[in-house]
């Protein structure tokens, strides 16, 4: 049942004891998201707990801080930025008798007994600070803190095509409430571990050009991140965007081994190529500008297999 | 004589012959700023030509979208985001007789005959969106684009600590008015030329750590650049900002080699060390977290001379 912010906030006035899932894998909007309910609940005098299947990395630290731990049996289960139960890992079952999802992907699944979408949002933390301000909660430094983390990564720090108008208004809304912008976006967008720099520093050693140079491609291979301890998922995910950022490539290809013989290919392109078409012809997909696809077999075969059918790509739209 | 907006609106309404003066080493605040006005006085029906004594880099040639070439002799000069005369470099001289100077930079030493400055904004392109629309002006995608540019570029895209709540509002009536964020940002933030890439590695694998990894030291050096063509002031630049961004560093140092016994050092330094104390110890200065100062000794005596001042500020910080 789909639902509006009033009510989603009625619901938040009439319920107790919250269990509050945030997505696997987590990222800064559903940390932001659930860190910001769980603390305005609490605050309201209700019990609340936020959790995510995953282990949460340690830049992250700082959006629990107005969290209080509680103990209590939970009777209402809350997911925020969760499109897919899928998505809860070991708690894929929670999520399935979730009381209320709320989120912003256009592939929500709809799993939850209500759910309160918003899908022209960036953030899901957009659509929390709506709620929260419906349900009259005191939107301090913690919490705004939480809410512009969530905003201010899904958009790339307001540099990707979802950001909107609206976007750059709540971010303007929860710096007047207190978000301390400049070390938030210092510890998302700025720091990196030796490790993250070592492994750029091999990623763009090994960079190969085809089609003119209008494609690229870089690959991460389990021996190497073997030699990277302090290399974490997030490192190895940022290596995706690195071969789109070079002059002249339309399309930049990122294939990670994730087993002997088993590939994942990340793509990236310019407005000139839809690369969703591309993964699509080896049963992957994605966005037109980012997709991504599977490859069974070895690396050698798996470059040439993705770089013909890019360069391919690049033909059919006249560019070489 | 300083003035308010709607005396600069005034200014522009009376006179006409315009030449709008950029800074030299260019950037997307003075650049926007230049063309947008320009735009909008030839839309009014006036002479105007927006000229900077650098070549301008080729990404920014959309900045430049609106302008039409007309031959006249100017009558009004005009400096855009420039804070001393001294930064017009050969055009030093007509910014001694500038009759307006629109601007954001505190350190400004109001040259002109009149002054329109907003010390506390971000970019002078917030306060010339702020004159155009006091003007009347039609804001379209193109002025949009101008002013959207400069926004982003002087705040890191929205991350730094300049960045204001009214710098969001800004942005956001910005988009309203067809500014392109998407592919401004994909130019301004994330393309990187090939040389650029080579630069990154060349000073990445030679980062030097002292002071219990709390500094972090790159050197930029005259033979590395003479092997990279491709690489632009902006290309250096942008070194600068590399060892601050690696985990645990507080003090970021990069040096640069000027001419054989000349270096320049750039500090960056987290909040817990005020930079500007160590650069003017050496006779340099700047801000708290970013400042500079210059060397004429051999390379190794440069860094020798910085490092050991960086760590006695570490030490009287209570960090090493």
């Amino acid at each position: 049942m789909r639902i509006e912010i009033n009510e989603a906030a009625e619901f938040f006035r009439q319920n107790d004891d919250y269990l509050i899932l945030m997505h696997a894998s987590p990222d800064g909007d559903t940390l932001g998201c659930g860190n910001a309910l769980c603390t305005a609940l609490q605050r309201m005098g209700k019990n609340a707990k936020a959790v995510c299947p995953d282990e949460i990395p340690h830049r992250f630290d700082y959006l629990s801080e107005g969290v209080k731990q509680q103990e209590f049996e939970y009777r209402t289960i809350v997911a925020v930025d969760v499109a897919d139960s899928k998505l809860l890992g070991d708690m894929k079952e929670l999520g399935d008798m979730a009381d209320l999802c709320i989120d912003h992907h256009e592939s929500n699944k709809d799993y939850a007994k209500r759910l309160l979408l918003r899908e022209h949002y960036a953030s899901a933390c957009e659509l929390m600070y709506e709620v929260l301000v419906a349900l009259g909660a005191d939107i301090d430094r913690i919490i705004a803190n939480c809410l512009y983390t969530g905003v201010a990564t899904d958009t790339g720090c307001f540099k990707f095509s979802n950001t909107k108008p609206q976007t750059h208004i709540t971010a303007a809304k929860l710096m007047e409430c207190g978000a301390e912008i400049a070390p938030i976006n210092y510890a998302m967008f700025e720091l990196k571990t030796q490790g993250r720099i070592k492994l750029e520093q091999e990623v763009l050693s090994n960079m190969r050009f085809y089609g003119d140079g209008h494609v690229a491609v870089v690959s991460v291979m389990l021996d190497t991140l073997a030699k990277l301890p302090d290399v974490d998922s997030d490192d190895v995910g940022a290596m995706a965007s690195i071969p789109r950022q070079i002059d002249g490539v339309d399309i930049g290809i990122s294939i990670k081994e994730k087993k002997q013989g088993y590939f994942k290919a990340s793509l990236r392109s310019s407005e000139r190529i839809n690369v969703a078409d591309i993964a699509g012809g080896f049963g992957g997909g994605g966005h037109a500008r980012a997709a991504g696809c599977s490859f069974y077999c070895s690396y050698e075969d798996a470059e040439k297999q993705i770089v013909a059918a890019a360069c391919e790509a690049l033909k059919q739209a006249g560019i070489i």
